[in-house]
C-alpha cells in the first residue's frame, strides 16, 4: 500500500512530558517524604545542627570538579553559559557547603554545624528507579578536626533512622577509615606516602574492586588485582597487574573474611555456642558484613561487647607496618569507645573495613548505614535491602577555595532510598485521607454548600464542595471515591426545607460494598439523615471511626 | 608610575560566592519560611487540595511562551541543550501544572485541586531584593468552570494569609474581571469581539497605563493613552495614540476615580458621617484603592454591606454596552455573593477594578491580596505594603497540549515578600533558640561530655558538645554566645570527681551583663554547681523561664 502524504500539521502542539530523566511527585508521595524530613530534621536540630538552604545553582568554578573544557562543561552535570560565566545545577549537597563554609569564614560559628535537604541533579543516563533529580539530606560539621565530630555524626544517623521508623537491628552504622585502607595499600606496596601520586590508577582499580566484593566475590577481586576480569557478558575490565607480592598481601585481606565465613559455618555445627573461638571468628563473618550470620551471634552473651574490640585487633594486625593506617585503626578506636559511652554499641554500630565509599575526597572516616533486614528482589530473591547513607571526613573540600585546610566530616541520607525501605516496612506513604465532599443537587443553592464546607474546615474537618458540572450525580459520587473521601454530603431542595442534610459513610459503605450481598447493599445503611446543625458532629463521628 | 608586571599566578583558587542574583538562606531564614509555608499548606489541605510537587527541569517546549531561537531561547528563563532537546528550569509554578493536568488528564480527578511550593527561577537582571531564584507557594483548580472556585481561592487565601499571622483588616483580597476591562476597551472601541488581534497593542498599552494609575498618576495614564509620554528621566514612552472619542471613554473609567476622591474629601468636611452621598462616593475612592480613606470608612454603620453592591452598579453602568463586559459584572457579582454566604465580607474581598495584573492568560476573575497597613520605605517615607499575592482564571494553558478547554483558576503567594510583612509587623523570623553547650575542660573526658549531651537529647533539649580546640576556654563561651545558646554545662576534674555540675545561665548571664554594674556582674549569680543527676532538670527549668 502507498503510504498516505501527510497533510502539512497545522502548529504542532507541545508534549505534555517531563524530560527523559525526571519525574512529578503527587499527593501522598509529597507528604511522606515531606513528614519523613520534617522528622529527620528534628533529630539534626536537637544535636545542634543549623538548617542551610543554597541556591540551587552554582558557578561550575565554585562546584569544582566539573571544570568547563572548550565547549562546554564535563558530563555529569546540568550545565550552561550565561553572560560569560559558566552556571550549573549543585549535583549534592557538600560542595555547595564548602563553598558557603568559605564565603562566610568569618560570620559562621565554628565548629560550624548545617543540615541541608533539597534537591540535586545528576546529568546522566536515567535507568528504572534512577533519575537525575532526586533529594539528599545532609548533615556536615565543618571546623572540627576532632574524630569526635564523626562519632557524633554515627550516633545522630541512628537516630534519625530511627526517628523515622527504622526499628534497631533492622539497621547498622558501619565504620570504617580511609587510613586503614591506605596502611593496607602501603603495606601492600601500592601506596608511597612520600609520593601519593605514583599507583594512583592501581590503588583506584583495588578499592573499586573491594567496592564490589559482595557482587564479584572473592576470584573477582583476585582477576582484578591482576591482568582484568570478564564478566558474564563477555566485557572485560582491565586489571591493576600487580606483582605477586602485592596480590598477596591484598587478597589476605580481601580473603579473610572468606576463610573466617567457612569455618565459623564448621563451628556452628560443632562448637558450643559459649566458644571463644566462635565469637572470634563471628567477627570475621561480620567484616564481610554477612548479616545472616550476625543475626544468630547477635544473641550470643558478650557478642556485642566483644565484636568491635576484635575487629580493631586483626585491622592493628594488618596493617602494622604502616604508621598512617595503625593511626586510622586508633581513630575507630576512639569512634568506638565514644560512642560506647553515649550507649550506642555495636549492636547499631560496627567497625567493618569492607566498607570504601566511592568519592574521592576521604581523608578519614567513612561510614555507611546499612538496612538488614530482607526484601524480595525484581526477580523474586530475597536480599538485603542495604544501604541508605553515606559519608565521611573530608579535609580538604574547603581548601580549595581559602587555601587553608578546614576539617569536616558529615553524612548524606539517600531520601528516596529510605523512603522505599520504610514502604517495604509498611510505613510508606498511606493513600491521604481525601476531604469531605459536599456534592451539589441545585447548581443555585452553591451558597448553601459553600456554607456547609465553610462550617467543616472552620472545625478543622478537611472539606470541599464538588466543583465540576452538578448535573449527572453519579459523577459526584465518582469524583468523592476517586478522592478517596470518608463522606459524602447531600442536600435537595426537600431536605433544605427540612433543614436536614444526607450524611453518606463511604468508608462503611465501601466495607459493605466489599463483603455484604447485593441485597444489603441496597439497604444503604451508611447513608442518614441528620440535622443540619448536627453536621459537624456526625461527620467528626464517622471520622474518628474510620 | 609605571605598571608593575603581574607575575604568573599559581593556579587560581575557585571565588567562594553564589552567581550573580543568588543567595542563601541560614539558619532562622530557612526555618521561619518553612513555619509559614507550613502554616499555608495546613489551610490548603483543609480545603481539599492535594500536594504536587514537579521537577525544576521542563523542556522549553512544555514550558511555552519561551520558545527556542537559533541559538538558545529567549531570555526571561535558564535554558541550555541537552540530546538536542532544550531544557529550562521553570520560571513559575503554573506552567508545569497546566503539563501535569494534560499527562495525567486520565488519572487525576476531575476537578483537580492541587497545591505546590517550592523555587522557580527567573533569567532577569537582578536588583536589590529581587532574586533569580525564589520561592512560590500556589493552589489551583484544575477543570471547575464555575466562578464557585474562583470564590474558592479568594477564601483560601484570606484563611492562609490570617493563618500565618497578618491580622483581619490589615489586609484585603481585591477582585476584578478580565471581561469587565475587556468591556470597557470595548465600549471604547479599541476592542473588537469578532476580531480579537485587532488593537491587540493599543490594549496592552492601555493596560500597563491603568496597572500603573498609582504611580503615573491620571495625567500620566491621559498621555499614554496619546502620543505617550516622557519620564523625570526624560526616557520616552509610546502611547497607544487613540483618537479622542477613545480616550474620553477610557479617561471617563480611570477618572471617575480621582472625582470621587476630590468630592470625598470635601464632604467629609461637609456631610455628616451618615450621609448615604458619602457612602457612595467612598465607594468610588475605593475604586482607587485608595485605603486611606478606607480606614476612615470602614468604620461606618452599614458600609461593608454597602461597598461591593455599589461597585458592582458603577461597573455595570460603564460596560452596558458590552455583553461580555455585563457577564463579567455577573460573574463578580455572584462571587461577591457566595462568599459573603460564607462569611467573608468586604471586609476582607472587595471588589476592585484597578486590578489589572500583568499575565496576558488570564481570562476571567482576577484576584490580588494586598496588606493595607503602613511601613516606612527605604527613603524614610511611609507606604502601604502592598501586594503579597496575586491569581485569577485562566482557560485556555491547558489546551496548547490537549486541544480542549480546561477551565482552571488559582493564587499565586510570594513567598518572601509575605515573609517580609511578617518581619515588619513583629511576626518575621526569632533567631532560632541555640543548643545548650557542653563545654571541654579536659580534652581526654569527651566521653562523660557525649554522655552529657546524650542524656539532654534524650529528654528532648537541643545540645550538644563543643567540637573545636578546647584549648583555650574562652572561645568555648565566645561560640556559645555565637550559637545564641541559653545554657553552658562545664564540668573539670574536680567537679567530675564530687559528681558534680556547673551549669552556666546565659540568658541571665546577658540580662545582667546588659544591666548591672561591673562588680554585680563579676559575682556571676547566674552560674551554679549542681549534681550530674539534676542535669536535665536543672536546664529544663531555666529553659523554661527564658
Amino acid at each position: 500500500m502507498a503510504k498516505t502524504t501527510e497533510k502539512p500539521s497545522k502548529q504542532r502542539r507541545p508534549k505534555a512530558e517531563t524530560p527523559k530523566g525526571f519525574r512529578d511527585y503527587l499527593g501522598s508521595e509529597v507528604t511522606a517524604r515531606k513528614a519523613m524530613l520534617d522528622k529527620i530534621a528534628a533529630v539534626y536540630h536537637r544535636y545542634g545542627f543549623d538548617p542551610l538552604e543554597t541556591s540551587a545553582v552554582e558557578t561550575v568554578e565554585a562546584l569544582g570538579k566539573f571544570l568547563p573544557d572548550v565547549d562546554r562543561p564535563n558530563e555529569g552535570v546540568f550545565a550552561w553559559e550565561e553572560d560569560k560565566d559558566w552556571l550549573a545545577l549543585r549535583y549534592d549537597l557538600t560542595a555547595p557547603l564548602a563553598r558557603v563554609a568559605a564565603q562566610y569564614r568569618n560570620d559562621l560559628p565554628s565548629p560550624y554545624r548545617r543540615y541541608a535537604m533539597g534537591p540535586v541533579w545528576r546529568n546522566e543516563k536515567p535507568g528504572p528507579g534512577r533519575f537525575r533529580q532526586f533529594y539528599q539530606c545532609d548533615a556536615d560539621t565543618v571546623g572540627a578536626a576532632s574524630v569526635a565530630a564523626d562519632a557524633e555524626i554515627c550516633a545522630m544517623l541512628a537516630d534519625a533512622l530511627e526517628a523515622v521508623g527504622i526499628e534497631r537491628r533492622d539497621y547498622v552504622v558501619k565504620v570504617n577509615n580511609r587510613k586503614v585502607l591506605n596502611g593496607v595499600m602501603e603495606v601492600a606496596g601500592i601506596l608511597d606516602p612520600s609520593d601519593p601520586s605514583k599507583f594512583e590508577a592501581e590503588r583506584g582499580i583495588v578499592l573499586r574492586a573491594i567496592d564490589k566484593l559482595d557482587r564479584l566475590g572473592v576470584e573477582g577481586v583476585r582477576a582484578l588485582l591482576g591482568e582484568g576480569r570478564k564478566d558474564e557478558s563477555g566485557d572485560f575490565t582491565k586489571g591493576a597487574r600487580l606483582g605477586v607480592a602485592e596480590q598477596t598481601v591484598l587478597m589476605q585481606f580481601v580473603d579473610a573474611s572468606r576463610l573466617i565465613d567457612e569455618r565459623l559455618k564448621q563451628m556452628q555445627e560443632t562448637a558450643g555456642d559459649e566458644s571463644p573461638e566462635l565469637r572470634t571468628l563471628a567477627v570475621g563473618a561480620q567484616l564481610r558484613g554477612n548479616l545472616r550470620f550476625r543475626s544468630i551471634l547477635g544473641t550470643l552473651p558478650g557478642w556485642d561487647e566483644l565484636r568491635n574490640k576484635v575487629t580493631i585487633q586483626i585491622l592493628r594486625d594488618i596493617v602494622r607496618a604502616s604508621p598512617s593506617g595503625l593511626e586510622g585503626v586508633a581513630e575507630l578506636e576512639e569512634i568506638a569507645t565514644l560512642l560506647d559511652a553515649q550507649g550506642y554499641g555495636p549492636d547499631r554500630i560496627v567497625i567493618d573495613p569492607s566498607v570504601v565509599r566511592g568519592l574521592g575526597y576521604y581523608t578519614g572516616p567513612v561510614f555507611e548505614a546499612e538496612l538488614t533486614f530482607e526484601i524480595t528482589d525484581e526477580k523474586g530473591r530475597p536480599r538485603q535491602f542495604g544501604s541508605v547513607a553515606g559519608g565521611g571526613r573530608y579535609d580538604d573540600l574547603v581548601k580549595r577555595f581559602t587555601g587553608q585546610t578546614v576539617p569536616a566530616t558529615g553524612v548524606s541520607i539517600g531520601v528516596d532510598r529510605l523512603l522505599a525501605a520504610l514502604a517495604a516496612k509498611g510505613h510508606g506513604a498511606k493513600a491521604d485521607p481525601g476531604p469531605v465532599v459536599v456534592t451539589v443537587m441545585d447548581r443555585d443553592r452553591m451558597a448553601d454548600y459553600q456554607a456547609m464546607v465553610g462550617t467543616l474546615r472552620a472545625a478543622g474537618i478537611r472539606a470541599e464542595v464538588y466543583l465540576g458540572n452538578p448535573k449527572n450525580f453519579g459523577n459526584q459520587l465518582k469524583y468523592a471515591d476517586k478522592r478517596n473521601s470518608p463522606v459524602a454530603i447531600i442536600q435537595g431542595a426537600d431536605e433544605a426545607a427540612r433543614g436536614m442534610v444526607q450524611v453518606k459513610d463511604l468508608i462503611l459503605g465501601a466495607k459493605i460494598a466489599a463483603s455484604a450481598s447485593h441485597e444489603e447493599w441496597k439497604s444503604q445503611p451508611a447513608q442518614y439523615e441528620v440535622p443540619l446543625a448536627d453536621l459537624v458532629a456526625t461527620v467528626r463521628k464517622i471520622l474518628d471511626a474510620g
